[in-house]
């Protein structure tokens, strides 16, 4: 039995799912493989790029140079599966629900446990995610168009250069979420205290000054619809890291499968800067 | 001799600027009598309302209602010319260079100093003016068109009403400044730091949203150039508070001189809530 086929609330029961360690240890245990979206209440959740060290010190470079997509929150030692930082009992080989492995660009497998797999040069990257600042959107009042639709977010390759480092480069992509002026300047307000979650928005308004021809056409995720008086506001995206990966064609890398992320013990609270 | 006929440089002297208090000497003396405008350096100037007791209560009430166009910095006690919390040598019958006296909500003279007019029931009220935002805006090293074009900044009636109190109600005017996306977003940044002085925009994008039909068309101030890629931004205005009290007829009034304000002891970053 595939653990996807599960609802949350079979497996975890309706009280357990706000509880991190009892999530983490069934998705260690292999029960639960699927994405992790509601499953990490306030709890910070990653996204994980998985490096052999001689790419992993080009990568770091590259996410310092672009932080608002690539905001790191932790890296590994080599060879180290542990993120102390993120939480004591961490293990980056089975935490995640699902991990995809990539060979020279191309995905070749998804899988639950990279034990096998593991190696003394690999260096993780946990980046933080737009689950952080949504949550914090949310909990300022703000309604989130693709929430209320039932839809993954609506993402765009832009015009915007990231800055290169070593093999990595490409165009920056940016998640689009439509609002009332009056609740774009609340969510500038509100995104701006999480810098390692992408932070504020890079843009606004007329979507062809950034190279997006039609809203109506996103290069990942769904479309939204966008009501009258509504503009888009534009915020860096953690999918302009992984563009960036697929174009460099490393001989070898993991990351988490999408939606499947790594669950930390740090609150997203903790994340705000002032 | 009118003091408006000098030159600020021929009256303070290139070094004396910068030193407010020899700015309120000369101001109190009669020897200025002509806008505050680059006079304070980094201190913070401050609208004037005078109102007799009874139109005072309403006005505060006024004020706390509609906190973005009218943030309150000091009121006085009645009859009391000091305002201690601005600045210890304040006396606020003769340091404004210019005074506007109005009875009925029409303006029956402009004069340089009120102490002829003095009542025991005077309540003074001074409210956050848009040079301090616009001092940390080009702190920031942003750009702002109508000092760039050597105008009086963009001003607008909206279709956004005030909260009524008394006798005070009206619509909200608010100014507007063209930017770039980019400096639209570190500008909201920027003046949500400065709650005190008008704080973050109330709108930005499409003026007909907030019942302005053409910006080119001020109701206020000057029409200021918006070149492609900019959007208006706008933000709360200290005229809000003089229209509603024109509308609201006061017996008895007594206001700044527009561009002639109170200089105060305050740093513009004393402001800052963070």
């Amino acid at each position: 039995m595939l653990a996807t086929s599960m609802t949350a609330s079979t497996v975890f029961g309706a009280q357990g799912i706000a509880d991190v360690n009892h999530v983490r240890q069934l998705i260690r245990q292999g029960v639960w493989q699927s994405h992790t979206s509601g499953l990490a209440g306030d709890h910070v959740q990653g996204n994980l790029v998985i490096l052999p060290e001689a790419e992993a010190n080009d990568f770091l470079r590259f996410c310092q140079r672009n932080p608002k997509p690539c905001p790191v929150l932790a890296v590994s030692e080599p060879g180290q599966p542990q993120l102390p930082t993120l939480g004591q009992d961490i293990d980056i080989r089975t935490d995640l629900p699902k991990y995809h492995v990539w060979r020279n660009g191309e995905m070749v497998g998804a899988i639950s446990d990279i034990t096998d797999l593991w190696r003394d040069d690999l260096v993780s990257f946990v980046l933080g995610c737009s689950f952080s600042f949504e949550f914090a959107l949310l909990e300022a009042g703000l309604r989130l168009r693709h929430i209320d639709e039932g839809k993954n977010v609506a993402m765009y390759r832009t015009n915007i250069p990231t800055q290169a480092a070593g093999l990595f480069h490409g165009p920056m992509v940016v998640s689009m979420r439509p609002m009332l002026a009056k609740d774009a300047i609340r969510a500038i307000q509100v995104t701006s205290r999480f810098p390692n979650v992408h932070g504020a928005p890079v843009h606004l308004g007329d979507p062809s000054l950034i190279g997006i021809a039609d809203l109506q056409q996103p290069d990942y995720g769904d479309a939204v619809s966008i009501k009258a008086g509504e503009i888009p506001v534009f915020w860096a995206c953690g999918v302009t890291p992984q563009a960036a990966i697929v174009q460099a064609r490393p001989a070898f890398c993991i990351t988490h499968a999408p939606g499947a992320m790594l669950i930390t013990d740090l609150l997203n609270q903790q994340l705000a800067s002032f």
